[in-house]
């Protein structure tokens, strides 16, 4: 499962005429961005390409899903894009799991589960090894190839605010406009955009906050009785558990999030010199330093108690 | 009052020992990074550089002001940044208010009230052409100045959202971070970071929140009791006026802010199709087509039913 360059992996695209691009589970931008625009790119110098994913493309996507023809054919090559581990294949994408030839990701934790891999795990998007790639392959991105790119660029990024930007990932952004990428209303659909329904769970969120230990300590928590009230889908509580934390003074920030059968799903992010993960590690849960998770089976209450507890226990031992 | 090229504002500012770099009042990012940018990178080549501003700067620039030796001498040039009238001078710098020898500015609608002036339009936030100036000097920004200069550059584009962002602002923003600049750490403290008391102010805020016309008005309030109650300072209600027009469905959002003497403040976004500025004209207000304000002096109900009534007038007529 070796690793190999980009140019190789620029040879590989050019000598097949019917690639699949397969994108992980739950798509986000950058899956969406490097899955549609590297078949934009292989389509326009006369290649069959169909990005294929086990989840449906959110609506939120349109501007690049709409109007993109689906193209049936035997796979040549089946790439996979933007993809850490074929776990996080589903549904018609998990049949090609064992049969990946070319990896392009930018996961340093890539399972290596591919024939090929080009993995750059610098890069602060898949996207912006989409961008190199083609400049290797000689293509230059048409607009709506530029707009998938870019759709990558900024989610990845936070919109350039993440501590994974580097100047390349500006210089990027810079050409992707150039070739017509219409940033302001990309940047405008995934940042500044939310349904009715979200505005009022967030409103009920902030009903839930509260501080402990001179505002070190701030938790909020997210019911099934107000995911049902407000009418927010699942996936409009993402960047919820950051919210906590962007509070000034606050070390430790907890969402909890009430699950099936009795079960709390707790989010735990926290200041560099305090340990997340070992304080749900306690709970039997894990992740990194600054961003963690677990979950307890108890009341609403008794759940709460338990992870405010440990995390200012965890606080006074700092 | 001649308009001069971004050359000869150079040689002016290699040519005199003694600069006074003037602000305006209310200080954002942009003003802030320019003044202590250009102060920084004057004083890196032996000159003596002073920013000035009449009101305080906030104190989430310290990372620029903390450490930054005031000097005082008799000026022997005196400039403005990102001024566009000398109507936004105050305090200590409305002094120098007839004496303001160059101007470095991003607003087209920039007055030409200095002797010499140097204006780009196009440039997304002022800080762009300092930077421009700085290379045209022949002064390579250091680890501060860079700071400086990129905190202008994301707080004006809104971190790279905003539809001023051009190619030449992302390739600044590339060379700014190669220079030092710690991106991270700025866009964190600009962007993800709120007071106890802004959050408490958006949780009462987001109760206020009201929709008409099928979802199509939204309207929120911000009252004095609010600003008492959460503690919030003035200047945190600041992109408030943004936050209902966020809103999926909504084409006209309303903020309604209660002042001194019974006026309520108005501030209306719409999109492109309405014209804001006509529905605040109606109350003596005016401003862009999707952007305007105006006041009313009567009972929050009243005021609310009518500016309301006219929205949704606006709404129906269009």
């Amino acid at each position: 499962m070796p690793r190999i360059t980009l140019e190789k992996a620029a040879e590989m695209l050019l000598k097949n005429d019917r690639v699949l691009i397969l994108m992980h589970k739950s798509p986000d931008g950058d899956a969406v961005g490097c899955g549609y625009g590297l078949a934009m790119a292989l389509r326009s110098i006369g290649k069959k390409a169909q990005p294929l994913c086990g989840d449906e493309i959110p609506k939120m996507y349109s501007y690049l899903t709409d109007g993109f023809e689906v193209q049936e054919f035997e796979p040549g090559l089946i790439v996979s894009v933007d993809l850490a581990t074929t776990d996080l294949l589903n549904g018609k994408a998990l049949e090609y799991k064992d049969k990946i030839e070319l990896c392009i990701d930018h996961h340093g934790s890539n399972t290596d589960y591919a024939q090929y891999s080009y993995v750059d795990g610098k890069s602060a998007s898949c996207a912006e090894i989409i961008k190199e790639l083609l400049d290797k392959m000689g293509i230059v991105p048409d607009k709506l190839t530029a707009d998938a790119i870019f759709t990558g660029v900024c989610t990845d990024t936070g919109s350039f605010k993440f501590s994974n930007v580097t100047p390349k990932t500006h210089r990027i952004a810079a050409d992707l406009m150039e070739l017509g990428a219409d940033s302001t209303e990309i940047s405008r659909i995934m940042f500044d955009c939310k349904s009715r329904n979200k505005v009022e769970l967030e409103r009920m969120i902030l009903d839930t906050i509260e501080f402990s230990s001179d505002g070190r300590v701030a938790f909020v928590c997210i019911t099934k009785e107000m995911m049902d009230k407000s009418g927010a889908d699942k996936g409009e509580t993402e960047g919820i558990a950051g919210l906590t934390k962007q509070i000034e003074g606050v070390k430790i920030g907890i969402t909890m999030k009430e699950k099936e059968n009795g079960e709390f799903r707790i989010s735990v992010r926290s200041s560099s010199d305090i340990d997340a993960s070992a304080i749900c590690s306690q709970f039997g849960g894990g992740g990194h330093k600054a961003a963690a998770g677990c979950s307890i089976y108890k009341s609403l209450q008794e759940a709460k108690d338990a992870i405010m507890t440990a995390c200012i226990n965890a606080l006074e031992d700092s």
